[in-house]
């Protein structure tokens, strides 16, 4: 696609000194996911990896839970006037039996109609709709595997150090390798490019795995991990209370402000080796 | 409300040894917002100044323009089965010939029926619901005064220090003063509650002023300036390329990695003071 990063003149203010130069924007454009034909979200979207992006989102919200589950992606053609394509617009086939989202899908994991719009709702709601348990997942990992895992993320990334503009999420194996990274200007996209990527190459559910971010640790970063049978999460940053809500309750191990020799472990620290703790 | 930050424990690991100890985490609950009783949206946000982000919202949606556009605002009881009131769902009421948004409403600013799915269409979608215009807003401003919000933002941050888990929105005046200031988890949540604060004040458009946000510049994020009459956005990080398009086309200055002394501007540079530029 080529549209990963965008040239613009920038007026640069360095110590006080103006100059004019070419600057490398990170890339931002609109994608709409169709089911079936049907439209059902718009998510703003760095271009690139479209269909792990489109895969991975209906895996977080529930709707396909195996390669077998997608029987075709395309890009839609004559999304314009004029019968061209812009690229844009992605429509995913389910197969037989699987069925198709409901319009109202995007509050699916905010509320529920049985009880009142609350942070405990929220999580019943993942609970329900997730295919797979990772509380029983065997991984053991150790402080010094998680402390290697920032340094090979931004190493891996291509596109971080001439924008400063994209998210990065990397997934690893429990040696610490990397099995995929993916970038985008949003946090979520990223990691549904991952989860996208691995459901297409029918390595779900991901147990055994961690996922790493270059941000922070909302609720929805931890209910796509679960949702995609992630275990491990690790953030660079901070997360909130109700990411640590979820990961206490699904059994995820969630790490944050994973920095240098440093973290704080929230929840989940008996997938760490063991140590003596102080 | 009391809700803004939440205690937790937490295991911490600083240069390989372990403790525990009490953290502190930035609260994130759904919030539901209704127009005349009828479900609009939801949103992941930090509890506080809910009516203040309820009205940013439709202000940013293009519904309402002034305080006048609003009849009333309360928290809807009665959302629990037990007739309970979790202060997580806010009704917004709109007054005499204010037309309601539409269910479809998320997707205004991103499509129209008349084009393809892109990003010229997701533009042309804020200039016609824009209110008022930016481009002729007589703002001038010094670089010292822009490089001297960051300090200002971060000094005047409740909340970050002890979480570092919150985005914050600030809003200044020419003179440098701080008008306002809003934090979030969520960055356009931050930004709405700036805005629907200014609303409730009777201070649309927001001519002469400028916004400043903690962490990266969006499409999103120059829509609700523009929205709310803003000049000009400053950002500590990147802006994406679609931010840049939108604020060129919508004459509003963007300026990014706004940091020490230094900064770039992406457009709008007319609004900087008189400087030899090399």
């Amino acid at each position: 696609m080529g549209r990963v990063t965008v040239r613009r003149r920038v007026l640069r203010v360095r110590e006080g000194v103006p100059s004019h130069r070419a600057d490398t924007l990170a890339a931002e454009e609109p994608m709409e996911i169709r089911v079936g034909g049907r439209p059902l979200t718009v998510t703003m979207r760095t271009p690139g990896d479209d269909f792990d992006l489109a895969t991975g989102f209906l895996v977080s919200e529930g709707v396909v839970h195996t390669a077998e589950d997608v029987s075709g992606i395309r890009y839609c053609s004559g999304a314009t006037a004029d019968g061209g394509n812009t690229y844009n617009v992605v429509d995913i086939g389910l197969a037989p039996g699987v069925a198709a989202p409901d319009a109202s899908l995007e509050r699916n994991f905010y509320t529920t109609s049985s009880c009142g719009l609350c942070g405990k709702a929220s999580l019943d709601a993942v609970r329900t709709t997730a295919r797979w348990s990772v509380a029983d997942d065997p991984l053991r990992i150790s402080p010094e595997l998680l402390t290697s895992l920032p340094d090979k993320l931004r190493a891996a990334q291509r596109v971080f150090d001439s924008t400063g503009g994209l998210h990065a999420a990397g997934l690893f194996g429990s040696d610490g390798d990397m099995l995929c990274l993916r970038e985008d200007v949003g946090r979520h996209n990223a990691v549904d490019k991952v989860v996208g990527h691995a459901l297409r190459s029918g390595l779900l559910p991901l147990r055994g795995t961690v996922l790493m971010v270059s941000g922070r640790a909302s609720f929805e970063l931890v209910q796509k991990a679960v949702m995609a049978g992630i275990p491990t999460l690790a953030a660079v940053s901070a997360p909130s209370s109700l990411a640590v809500d979820l990961a206490a309750e699904s059994g995820l191990t969630l790490v944050g402000f994973l920095r240098g020799e440093s973290m704080n472990v929230y929840t989940g620290e008996e997938r760490l080796e063991p140590q003596s703790v102080v």
